[in-house]
């Protein structure tokens, strides 16, 4: 095995070699683009280890290493059309610095570029990998479906959060993972128990994303800390403070997220959901 | 052989057991509205068509065939958001009677479908089933990305015009046909001249679109009559008519073409298009 940063010093030069030879077409600019933004491309990472782990040759797996990367940032450009987002890394969103439609069509081509990539593999590996991609993928759709949907309901509990999350972020760490073993020729059973093991992975990578937001250092963590109960957004945190609170809290929590956003009112929400937040963690 | 109204029955069959087995989740309201707005389902019978013309079973290609109808229609609902369209045959858009983040992820889903479908197939016909395919999906979003640059370009020429509908529209025509082939164990000769037969006829396809816009009958065409004129769209009979045209036609049509759509001036460039269109036409 090697280290994070042997494997991610891999996955660099691969992004690289994918960017730097794909067609020089306008349809493409995007592409490069958010490619071009960095990241610790963790699920490629994964999928090297996975065939290593199994003893496979890891650069069996480059191909689809490449392409869950494609895919996952497939994911992250569609998903900024739909929440509006300016910034991603830092940087402006593809529908901004391009256009809405610019963003739809490059989307559907990296889709296109993902399969391509994840299923360059070995023949007798093809369909198992088609198998666990297309169910990911699918799973990766509903859940961004689910994310929507709880941002306008007031009513979502912590299993219903939980199981959003999965879809939308975990299921596709585990197939990291999972495509890995599987290219080295891991047995199912130790396939799906790395998938598994993938999966909780992504959940806990979640929910510790929730906790930073509210208790992270700002100049490790690289967001703004509080973001998320500035924009009332629904976290682990949040739903387990409701979900633990006692009526008065209960009461007061909704009267704070009700409240329009403005300077002072933002400050006192924060400190009083970091106070509430802290009660909850305490609880777990 | 069957006739083409016997494929049509089966396809018809086949989409709707798609339909019905869609999951309950509103993610897929959109999926089962746009394909069930129906059509000539023409892509998927050319599949089978494929299938049998190679004396192949033809219930072995009814997943890839139906495959493919769920990725056309996937571009029909991300063109339609690009294009604004309000109405999709003769019924609202999906991004108009939801909201474009649905008609987004929706299409993104049917994307995940399509590829899911197309590669339920025989595993030795699987290799050649994904590259057919994943090249074709590649070619479609380049077409539809030169078709959205050629709006704002007053210099295209044809043949960037022939160009653009071989890619957008002709492509998936020939990967039907192609695909039909394969899953009967064509030879790779015999698959690559049924490709470039339904190139062709997709080629002739829209070509004939373009020509009954300005010469169909309304009441069998199904579109308005002269609605590429009034919308200034590109077309293969403007294209040629601009090319083929002395100074001063080219000059008088560009004045028109330059002219804001109000009621009296439309007319006018309808009827004076359509004899610049018939003069150009009796030159071909």
């Amino acid at each position: 095995m090697k280290t994070i940063e042997e494997y991610q010093e891999i996955v660099f030069n691969e992004v690289e070699k994918f960017r730097s030879t794909s067609r020089d077409m306008d349809l493409y600019d995007p592409v490069k683009y958010i490619m071009g933004l960095g990241g610790k491309r963790m699920r490629p990472v994964l999928t090297l280890m996975g065939t290593d782990l199994f003893d496979g040759n890891i650069e069996d797996s480059y191909n689809s290493a490449i392409g869950i990367e494609v895919f996952h940032n497939f994911t992250l450009l569609h998903d900024d059309i739909m929440d509006d987002a300016p910034l991603r890394r830092g940087e402006a969103t593809v529908h901004e610095k391009w256009n809405t439609n610019a963003a739809i069509l490059s989307g559907d081509v990296m889709f296109v570029q993902a399969f391509t990539l994840v299923t360059s593999c070995k023949p007798e590996y093809l369909r198992a990998i088609i198998d666990i991609f297309n169910v990911t993928a699918i799973e990766v759709c509903e859940g961004q479906q689910l994310d929507m949907n709880y941002e306008t309901r007031d009513d979502v509990t912590l299993d219903e959060y939980l199981e959003m999350i999965r879809l939308k972020t975990s299921v596709l760490v585990g197939c990291s993972l999972e495509m890995g073993a599987v290219l080295a020729g891991a047995t199912k059973e130790d396939s799906r128990n790395i998938y598994d093991y993938g999966m909780h992975l992504g959940m806990a990578f979640q929910i510790m994303d929730d906790v930073l937001d509210v208790f992270g250092d700002a100049s490790i963590f690289g967001k703004q800390v509080g973001g998320d109960i500035l924009a009332n957004k629904k976290t682990y945190l949040l739903l387990k403070a409701l979900e633990d609170a006692n009526e008065n809290q209960v009461s007061e929590l909704n009267q704070w997220l009700e409240t329009p956003s403005d300077g002072v009112a933002t400050q006192k929400v924060q400190a009083e959901t970091l106070i509430l937040f802290r009660e909850a963690i305490a609880l777990l």
